[in-house]
This record gives C-alpha cells, sequence and structure tokens, in this order.
C-alpha cells in the first residue's frame, strides 16, 4: 500500500512475478476487501495465477510523511509491519515494500532483529554501469558510520553479490577521493587496512568516476555518501535527457533525428532505469527484505520480488554469518 | 605547463583571451624558450595579442604524480610556486592553473596565506543545471570539516555567487540527505544552525537530486562528499553518452536519426561540459586562484582567465572578509 502508485501496481507486480517464476507464492498486505476486489479485476480470469496470490490483512499505512520509529510504534497493523510478522511467524519468507524506506528498515530490525555479529543492517542498491551492474552499499540507513560497520557493509555486500550475481570474487572498492592507498577523509583510511587484510577481493579505493565505467562490482560507502551518491545520480540522469529534450525541441530536423533513434534512447533509459534492477535489499536484518523507490511500477515491483526469491533461495543471510565468522578467524590468525 | 595536453592549450587559451577581453594581459610561467618559441608560432603574427602576453621562466613541474605539499617545498622554481609568487610580489592579479590541483592549493596557501578570519581555504566549481549552474563548495580542499569551515564554506561561496553570477541574495543549500530539518549526518545538523542563525539566504537542505534541477545557486558541503559528487557527475555523464552511441551503433535507423539530432547532442554536451564553466575558484586565500581540470583545451582556460579577471575586478575577496566579520557581529547579536 505504501508506494506513490497504490495498490494497483503491486497487485500486477505480484501477478507478473507468478506467471514468470515457478515455485512461488506471493501474499499482499493490507486492505483485505479492496486488495480482494482488485486483484480479482486485475487477474481477468487467470485463475492459475489467483492461486498463487493471496491476501493478508493490514489495517493501517504508514506514509512517506510519518516519522519511521514513532510510526512502527503507533501503527501496529501497518502493513509493513504486518509484513515482517508474516517473516516472524514462519508465514513467509521475504518482504518487498515500495512504501516508507525508512520505516521498512526500522520494521525489519525491531520484528526479526540482527544477524549474529552485525552491529547495523544497511541497504545495498545496483546501479547501472557500462558493464554489469555496480552494487553500493550502504545507500542510506546508516549516516554516521564507523570503519567496523563500513568492514561489515562490505562482507555482506560480497556475500549477496557473489550469490545474487554470480560473481566467484565479488571486486570491491572502496568509496573515496583518490585512488592511491591514504587518500581519502579519516574514516576511509580507518577502514582501507580492514579490507586489506580481510580475504575479500579488495582492489583498493574508487572514485566516483570508477562507478559507471564497471571495473568494480561491489563499492562500500557511508550511508550518508550513498544516498547522496543515489539521488544525484537519479538527479542527473533526469536532467540530462529533459536537457536533451530542450535542445531537440529546437530544431525540426533534430525532431525527425529522435523519432528515428527513439528506440535507442528508450533502450538507454532501460538500461538507466533504477527499476530494472530490483530494488535495494535490506542486509543484516535476520530475514530478507527488498525496498522500493516509492514511484516503482508494476516491473519494478515484480523484479524486486524476483530478487527476494533468489535471496531466499540462495540463503544469502546463512553466507553472511558465515563468512562474517570465517574472516574473523582468518584476521586473527592474521594479526597474531 | 601541468595540464595534460602541455603548454599549446595554455598559449592559445592566453590568446583567446586578451583578444576578447578588455585590460587584460597574460603572463605565461615556465620554460622560457619553449613558450616564447610556441607562443610567437601559435599567435600566427597577430602582434596586438602578442604585445598582451608575456613568459616569465620557470624550471621545473610538478606532475600529476607528486606528492603536493613534497612538490611544492622541493621544486622552488616549480610553475605553480613561481605563479603565486608574481601574485605575492604584485606582478600579477590572480592565476589560473591546470596542474596538480593539490599543489596549487598548498602554493596558494605557502605563498599567499589565507584572508583573515577563514580558517580552511576551499575549492568551489560551478555545476550545469536545468536553469543557471550552481556554485558547489567545497570540492576536494577539506576531506573533514567541522560545521565552522561550511559556514565559512557558505559565506565565501555566496559572496561569490552574488558578485560573479550577479546574483542579489544568492539561495544557499546544505547538502544532506532529505529536506526536513533534522535530516543529515552529524556534521550537517550541526551547520544546519549556523547557516540559518547567519543573514545568508539560506534555503535548508537540498538532496543530491536538488542540484540539477537549478532552483539552488549555491550548495555547501565538506570536501569529501564534494570531490565524490563531481567525480560521479562526470563519470556518469560520460558513461550516458557513452550509452547512447551503444544504443546507436546497433541500428541503422538510429544511426540516421542521430546525423541528424547531432546538433542538439553537442548542445547538450556544451551544456554539461565543466570546460564551459571555466574553472574552480579557490576560495579564501589572500589573492585569487583557479584551478582548471588537468584535460582542460584553450576554451576552457580561456574561460578560466575570464572567471579570474572577474574574480579580481570585483574584488571578491575583499567582500569574503567584510561579511565575514559582518555576519560574525551580526551573531553575536542575535546569540546575546
Amino acid at each position: 500500500m505504501g508506494g506513490d502508485s497504490g495498490p494497483d501496481v503491486a497487485i500486477l507486480g505480484a501477478l507478473a512475478a507468478v506467471r514468470s517464476l515457478d515455485d512461488l507464492s506471493v501474499v499482499l498486505v493490507g486492505p483485505e476487501e479492496l486488495l480482494n476486489t482488485r486483484l480479482r479485476e486485475l487477474a481477468r480470469g487467470d485463475s492459475t495465477a489467483l492461486s498463487r496470490v493471496s491476501v493478508h490483512p493490514a489495517s493501517e499505512i504508514i506514509t512517506m510523511h510519518d516519522v519511521p520509529v514513532d510510526a512502527i510504534r503507533k501503527k501496529k497493523d501497518a502493513t509493513v509491519v504486518v509484513g515482517f510478522d508474516l517473516i516472524k511467524t514462519g508465514q513467509a519468507d521475504a518482504m518487498v515494500s515500495a512504501g516508507n524506506s525508512g520505516a521498512t528498515m526500522a520494521a525489519a530490525v525491531k520484528k526479526l532483529g540482527r544477524l549474529p555479529g552485525i552491529s547495523r543492517p544497511g541497504i545495498a542498491s545496483f546501479f547501472p554501469t557500462l558493464k554489469k551492474p555496480v552494487m553500493i552499499m550502504d545507500i542510506g540507513a546508516n549516516v554516521d558510520c564507523r570503519a567496523q560497520h563500513l568492514y561489515q557493509f562490505a562482507v555482506m555486500a560480497c556475500a549477496c553479490s557473489r550469490l545474487l550475481q554470480r560473481r566467484e570474487q565479488p571486486r570491491l572498492g572502496l568509496l573515496s577521493i583518490g585512488e592511491e592507498t591514504g587518500k581519502g577523509n579519516a574514516l576511509v583510511k580507518e577502514t582501507y587496512p580492514l579490507l586489506q587484510a580481510s580475504p575479500l577481493n579488495f582492489i583498493g579505493n574508487v572514485e566516483g568516476r570508477d562507478i559507471y565505467r564497471g571495473d568494480v562490482d561491489v563499492v562500500v560507502c557511508d550511508g550518508f555518501i550513498g544516498n547522496i551518491l543515489l539521488k544525484t545520480s537519479e538527479g542527473l540522469a533526469d536532467a540530462a535527457l529533459k536537457m536533451i529534450r530542450e535542445e531537440i525541441l529546437k530544431s525540426w530536423r533534430a525532431k525527425i533525428g529522435y523519432l528515428l533513434m527513439r528506440g535507442a534512447l528508450s533502450q538507454f533509459k532501460k538500461k538507466v532505469d533504477y527499476a530494472e534492477y530490483g530494488g535495494a535489499p535490506l542486509l543484516g536484518i535476520n530475514g530478507t527484505g527488498i525496498i522500493c523507490h516509492g514511484s516503482s511500477d508494476a516491473n519494478a515491483l515484480r523484479n524486486a520480488i524476483a530478487v527476494a526469491a533468489d535471496m531466499t533461495r540462495h540463503n544469502v543471510n546463512a553466507a553472511i554469518v558465515r563468512h562474517l565468522s570465517e574472516y574473523r578467524v582468518e584476521q586473527e590468525s592474521i594479526t597474531q
């Protein structure tokens, strides 16, 4: 219920997911009657799909204007709270939300708790590049981080990249302002040796411009910078298309040209469209959660459901816990 | 001498500047014989222009690989050191450099010192937007800042925007991860009340996506984030054009379309091209300095010379010192 576009996109996303993915059923959480009515209407008599989508009641909605921690305490029957409760009670494996992302994170931590050994759960996100998408963590959950937090983000994101993106040894970079060792702020300088001493495939500092080249698989940074990076990229991509459109409208020649290359431009748009990448996994919680953009459409939600299913099947959380303890043992033997 | 393209672009930039701007002469700093030879060749007999471009000898060059502080100490006859010496001794008003930016900043501080009341000089830069360019400070000189530093960046950048961009009351934003008061990291939360209590036209927190909309004139942030913002934007703009080109090459239809709208695309490229915006002013030093991208062409250097001349004519530094002391008095009366 929490996305900007109301429940229809969630219902259409769920229907698309069960039609295209095997061994999957989706529970829609929200006002029972409304959801059942719209579900029947939007399924258009597809009884196979309908048999795999059900509705679980939740009477309250947390809006984008609610303060996350207050909201999840006061609205105990909010969709996002009830959703994570379904995981806690074993009725669901994973949760996808396009609602208030702060509230989604807060509800996840409150209902499911953190994975053993994790100090701070965070949010990872896929960014488009000239090659394969890169995973960036954290993109907004933790605004003031210590080196130990960034180290844990790296372990979590690398485990996730290895299983979801099928990368044997994901190349890990630390976001900084120069590639040389020793460049960066105090946090980067403190984090660098931790990553270097780990068994992760750490390639060193990476700069903002390296991200879009696609030569790195995972990039870690604190959530303040990660969020600014995400929003700036969205803003620039949006502004670039607007600027191109403005220039095109100035000439008939360019307008005809635009009609001919519209296909190529829409392919480009699809490539940089964050919706294509299936939302942002919450990593570090004792369960599986995916946060989607508030403006997500049915396709974005379908893709997020696919990522949630993938994370559950590959048991990303078990890998995180295992790596965290293995690496600690290795690091201890290094420092001894 | 310090740019990636060698001295020719600097000579051509200087010639273009004296041809298009009145009351201006340019001193080229570097190997005397080489510069004089190339200057005569590139001027192609334009004796009017030649009469306004001279050469001052400097035998050493600081490369992009040199460590800034070491380099300016060891290479006392480096172009960038000699250049700021010319300002110190009253032989020049301003300095433009496309060399090692860390060394340029270090040489400026060493030779000219800081303006009274300024704890940390910084680098401002103009970013293209859907409307007018926005000025962002700091873009890399100070990686770990305190609130007082961001406050001073705001005073300096607003004074500069007012005089150079002719904005009566520049709208000032604080880069954060949410527009609401109270959102952001510890530094932002500490800086916010300082800006709010100042006579600056502070509009509150701005997000990454707001920058490119052009609804804000000046944005302050610490140099670590500012540098990542700059590099990420460059990387994304570059990747976007490459992705569009890749898509175009896939179809003949799109190729013809591209030929027809090439003019519009090159206008767009010009709009987002940082070279068009005349380099990045060093603010807070007791003199005028402009740092240019290492890959600057003659046009970029001409524009940077124009900005340097403008800063000198409008006496931006005097305005900074005046505002800093006026605001302090006002702030003291507010807190009493």
